[in-house]
């Protein structure tokens, strides 16, 4: 008799990721000739490669840590842990120790709590996430780790796309988290191989291989927005619109990052375009564009010009096109960081005033 | 002391739309040396352009009528309107007739009332909105109207943006209801002046206009996904999210729709680039594309095809895909309208089967 089904749901996930990661890291053909490849070491055998499970001890992550234990040695791949302690709940420091002893009796090495320190920028939600990935950054490059796994399921997804969409900034937003992303110096360091799986399975997956599991108080604390949607926005979303909701917003996510994707290669391109010989974006040739070409140029120049993306929205954008598809002599228009647009003789001016 | 505030919003949200319509419908300079325009006649004065308003009695399409009313003779525009009799329940020969006479009051002319039988393709809303437009296009030629308005809001468009969302389909159904939109042989025949008006707007000017609005039962029967989604769903997202979600979706369907149409637009252009000279698809020219181009290619080839597009899911697209990018000799892939689609010496061949 074969695993639960749930059990193996999320060791088949864990799998395709980890041939993903071995194909990344094993050396292609050419680099045996390679100048850094010595003859004297060309025959040695590489260490196994190590991949991390980020594990905060909930049921997503916990599961996570059980597929990964079950199939990394079957592929050669050592397999460790890493717990954050945020420090933000009192006894936080014993619930991460308690994760390491559960990471370990799964047989997981090396296995690691890192403690943070949690600051205030962009809300509580937004610093604590800084904070972990400056943890697992940190834990990856520590133990030389050719990956980090990451517990997020299609329900983590879903409410993602619906955080993106109540900005109203477009598509790129909409497009959730990211199958493979990286950190700083490792282009393809997170995966996330729940991605497609939802939050049941993986709940179920701990029950049946007797996993006990944590269920962060956030996580059900309203004062939280993705808590609320959690409870509250979806459940309602999926009575008016049906059970489907959850699949087709992380849908919308995959098809949205692929639409952003490709729209931002085009302006990539187009943007040497429409610059004159001194380096000015020329009004004339902006307005030929399509607007979605058009506005992704201008926001980039706004951001190398000094406006922190984070702060510049659609509304700014939209202003700043206006002075190409709205010309009646507007003057400058302001910016985030102290950024400045205008016009100046069929040219468009963007710099820090 | 001018018009209430909420009476000022209605009447500049038309007077833009009847600005845009006079634009549209002002022959060019060019125009008078056109071979139609014989030497007798050119000095004739054309008639005033017609502007139908489509009314349901409801508060939104009420104060879009009002607001015609008003504005339309300042700019010499005739100013007439329909109401659809869709014969769904009792009385609605009454109600139609009602409307008919209010839109009387008004000093509207032509005013006409228009009975459809409404069928059952595509379920009871999709059903009905048919029915409308054939009626309302109908009524349109009849007249010779410049346009027809429609008083669809910013509320309506959030609700139709998350009913595209429910369908995971991509951003083409996230860009909700267009400003401007066609109908068969007048390519910008519908005006929603009120989509960047919110519904309380169209209330309350209805209300200090004292104009008696009709509440159509089917807005707040939980029968509908719509109205589910008005009375349930969106409010609870709401709540979870903040006030601003109505606008953030508003603004959300004109980036996307932007973004869908820059998309469409490569997709078409790269299309004659990727088929040899017999016309077939070739795999290897496919595979350099961006995903999210090479996806619009395969969809508008299965559509040629025979493939109906509202039965061609995004699910179905990335199966031909995978044909593609992830070739490993899989067999031909049945799509919706009896089409197959296959790959044959590094060619894809979509074909009704």
């Amino acid at each position: 008799m074969g695993p639960h089904p749930a059990v193996a749901a999320i060791r088949l996930a864990v799998r395709r990721v980890l041939h993903d990661v071995l194909t990344d890291h094993t050396p292609s053909p050419d680099a045996t000739s390679a100048p850094s490849a010595s003859p004297g070491t060309s025959h040695e055998q590489p260490p196994p490669p190590l991949v991390l499970v980020a594990c905060s001890g909930g049921a997503d992550s916990m599961a996570l840590a059980s597929a990964l234990a079950f199939e990394a040695p079957k592929l050669g791949i050592r397999a460790g842990g890493v717990t954050v302690d945020h420090g933000l709940q009192p006894g936080s420091d014993l619930r991460a120790a308690e994760v390491v002893l559960r990471l370990n009796e799964l047989g997981l090495a090396p296995v690691e709590s890192v403690a943070v320190s949690v600051g205030r920028d962009g809300g509580p939600e937004a610093a604590a996430r800084d904070a972990r990935y400056g943890a697992l950054d940190a834990a990856a490059e520590r133990h030389g780790a050719a990956a980090v796994l990451l517990g997020h399921t299609r329900d983590d997804q879903a409410e993602t796309v619906l955080l993106g969409l109540a900005r109203g900034s477009g598509i790129r937003s909409l497009s959730g988290m990211a199958a493979v992303s990286g950190g700083p110096g490792a282009a393809r360091r997170y995966r996330r191989p729940f991605l497609h799986l939802d939050r049941q399975t993986a709940r179920k997956a701990c029950m049946v291989q007797s996993l006990p599991v944590w269920d962060d108080p956030h996580n059900a604390d309203p004062a939280y927005t993705r808590s609320r949607l959690r409870h509250e926005g979806l459940p309602a979303l999926e009575k008016a619109l049906g059970k489907g909701v959850v699949e087709a917003l992380a849908r919308t996510a995959q098809l949205s990052r692929d639409d952003a994707d490709a729209l931002d290669a085009w302006a990539g391109q187009a943007e040497a375009s429409v610059r004159d010989a001194t380096g000015l974006l020329e009004c004339a040739k902006l307005y030929a564009l399509p607007p979605a070409v058009r506005r992704r140029i201008l926001r980039r120049a706004a951001i190398e010009a000094g406006a922190p993306a984070g702060s510049l929205f659609a509304r700014h954008i939209e202003e700043v096109d206006r002075l190409i598809t709205g010309w009646r002599g507007q003057g400058a228009i302001n910016l985030p960081g102290k950024v400045v647009a205008q016009r100046q003789g069929g040219r468009l001016v963007i710099r820090q005033g």
